[in-house]
């Protein structure tokens, strides 16, 4: 029985950020807002609205949230506009999203463990670790990987041989980074996800799928994260690319040879198939799945579960939506269509029939019957 | 070279539950059911109607089973209805399926470790361990982390800090339960199921996708079980909750600040986007995917790769099918009507013809030439 | 801490294969083609077309990248047919993709581990180890759990109690192999593949959803592939069956029961539900989503998203898309006239009109108007 190798919090237990007094006024001067109110109010937390009570921090996302927050316990609020606060305790920013995700970084720093290499970690002696890594029991870090400064691997994280992390980067319980891949600084694989898992390669020789080594790497640059359990193959030749800033959810499957351009937001189980190109800027809501060598320009967004076909291209900017893709509005036309299928198709028999039947020389009829 | 640390089963080979005996009689009195045929007939398995010998029990699940009943080599049946046996030894239960759940929870229980601490286990000093649990090694279990009694954590299983994990649980190989996040009794989280990852929270601050820190948790409470390498992120602020007796399966995304209410149904690859809240009793079949701020009703069922888009509602007991969703019915005659539309479209093209020319004062045709 | 347990790379970094020079008549020779050009020309790397240089070889996969190739730097070219060589140095095979296979294969085999049991293994005295079997740090093998001649266990790779493993196979980081399951010579399950969770089986008691115990297994046939956070379930009864050379892709979910047949190809995404059955030379692309009951028959094509509903039946050989799928080339027509509903909307209730006042007796109007 072996205890005391896990990882050690940066915390006690009464130092909890959940319970650490703050005031208004430290949050406006954090986030660089105003005060509306006392600044000396004494706040001990966050919540959301319908969560909140008169000791916590609340925040107003947009005016959509304006009703909800006047029935909220909230004792001060975080909004964009002064209206936005009914009256209440606030501090007024130009963005209160943003403005909360300032507050939250500096109030709530999740727990990082102490830099070192715990009892029970694999590394292997020709890795190079840099100033400030922690390495947790049941990590591995092979032969020939690089770990940036400040980097953390969780129990269970991977480096494959020759795998380079960057600084400031955290590989979560059971990340693995393949050998030879290489990530940035400041990047987060979350729990489970793999990066340089082999692409999807075969080729029918007559007689099985022959599997074509996929000697490529996958290449995550600065301030990339990849949520839990997703995957991003190796390329077969050269490179995977993510650039930087794009933010990947959990589930996603990117293949072989994509590029994924700046700051795209790709996510839950979106899966993207081979040496398809994505743009910067774009956005790839849940499930949507793309075909192979497919190329979608700067900024577009394709909705939920959209689909493109093999070699389609979306132009930069534009809002695709269905499966086969159309241009959001045509899609939303046609939805509300189909579901009146049912009775254009009725109505369409009946006036077959009238035409038939004023063709006979018929007389004529109410309007009414034809559409019945 | 370490060899012994691993589990040990509580069974030797001889005691195999797949070759221990039992009789007619020992079923009936499990399952509360009655014997068609002698009670002393000996059996020695469990099969499918189609695998299983005569020294094997099988089961009619219903009506629509009964011609394969009547072909299969069984040597006994579990039946709702005396007819369903065909005249064969047979147990007559009320749920013939319920009755081989509970006989196969007594005769096969699967192997469970013995209690302890395994050599190789990474238990932090400042963790607390009910009686009778067991922890495996290379499965880590953090400062400030609880076990419930008799629990399990098999190899690789990873609690986060101050993670709590009530009675008779397991968390079988690479299942992570993250930090501050709490399980109820008798949960199961199958291997690499991920709860407590972070939630995809962003805001563009003009520059860059900003990281919003999820400081929330996520609260899973009593029978609820999490499928092989499905996520459930935390919240941002808040819990996540799945209540008690929803069963997840595999690789199932929820996301932050959802809510699942009691003995719903999740079935493989689903996604549930942010804020959205379902109700108790509903079935969500394989694929399906909710985007977020949606409400699902009580005891609604969304058939299999259904989408519900933002803000959507779906009516208590509904059953609503395609993308975007609409009730089954409906769904169903514009799917049928979808594959008629080639030949509705030439048949409009016709009468449009037609009406131009009967228009024009031409004379009448033939009915069919209008169809063609 | 301790260091020097990871696994230990068989290539010293000047053996690095992407620096090993080799000539042109040295890869005619070991994929059976023909040199166009001086066999004695010297390469020391292969890349894709757009990514070659002078020193490398690359290849021309099929016509349409003829002219990519005529724009590559690459010093010479796998081809499939001389003309697609443009004159450069070449060596034509029958099938330039399945010779860069046997090439790479020869060429770039991944580094593999030394035999032997490392340090921080944790292998069950019960276990039976063939010759030349790799158990790496982390890597767990259970009491009566089988592994054949020179067949890998990366870090964190699990093999429950009477697994077994064949000959030459790999199980990569975190990948696990559930007690009782089997797999046959050359499998690999990539990083964090699951294969022999429990089926998703529960029956409503009245109360609550009630687990059926799943006793049956798994069974991989030889050169099946498992990808990257796959999960396969094991079977209530019986076996869950994939057979010889099928290839499944990342994030794949295969149900209890089900049974896929010889050499198909799984796509990334895709869902398969409990007791269907798959045929052999399959192929199913992309976030494919198959209920449970279904049949799929031999060398039949389902194409990225499509959906078969409980029961349904494919024909062999048939190609078809949409939800719910029909035969692909009706699945197109439809798709289009769906994008033209509105218009087609428009005209009707065009026509409508006109057949109406045509019916009252008005006279005739020109064709234009009918379809504004």
């Amino acid at each position: 029985m072996k205890r005391g190798a896990a990882r050690r919090p940066i915390r006690k237990r009464g130092e909890d950020p959940a319970h650490s007094v703050f005031t208004l006024g430290e949050v406006a001067g954090a986030v660089g807002g105003t005060v509306l109110g006392d600044p000396h109010l004494r706040l001990s937390g966050l919540q959301s609205l319908n969560r909140a009570g008169p000791s916590d921090l609340s925040w107003v996302a947009d005016e959509h949230r304006v009703r909800e927050a006047a029935r909220s316990a909230a004792g001060a609020l975080l909004v964009s506009k002064a209206e936005h606060s009914g009256g209440r305790p606030a501090i007024v920013a130009a963005n209160a999203t943003a403005a909360l995700a300032v507050w939250l970084t500096r109030w709530a720093q999740p727990a990082k463990p102490k830099p070192g290499v715990a009892r029970g970690a694999f590394v292997h002696r020709g890795a190079k670790l840099s100033k400030g890594v922690s390495i947790a029991a049941g990590a591995t870090v092979s032969a020939g990987a690089r770990v940036g400064a400040r980097s953390v691997l969780w129990p269970g994280a991977f480096l494959g041989e020759s795998a380079e992390v960057g600084e400031d980067c955290l590989l979560a319980p059971h990340a693995a980074l393949l050998a030879h891949c290489r990530i940035g600084n400041r990047c987060i694989l979350y729990a489970g996800a793999v990066v340089g898992s082999d692409g999807f390669g075969y080729v029918w020789d007559g007689e099985r799928h022959r599997k074509i080594p996929q000697i490529g790497i996958v290449v995550l640059q600065d301030d990339v994260e990849v949520g839990a359990n997703s995957t991003i193959d190796r390329a077969t030749l050269g490179e995977t690319v993510i650039r930087r800033g794009t933010k990947i959810d959990n589930l996603v499957m990117i293949a072989h040879n994509v590029e994924v351009g700046e700051h795209s937001i790709v996510c839950a189980q979106v899966g993207v198939a081979g040496s398809t190109r994505i743009g910067s800027g774009v956005t790839l809501a849940g499930q949507v799945g793309i075909s192979d060598h497919v190329v979608i320009g700067d900024r577009a967004v394709l909705t939920g579960q959209a689909g493109i076909v093999r070699g389609g291209v979306v132009a930069a900017g534009a809002v695709v939506s269905g499966m086969p893709a159309a241009p959001h509005r045509d899609f939303l036309r046609s939805a509300a269509l189909l579901q009146r299928l049912p009775e254009l198709a009725r109505r369409f028999d009946a006036l077959e029939k009238r035409v038939e039947a004023l063709a006979k020389g018929g007389g004529p009829w109410s309007s009414e019957s034809s559409k019945s």
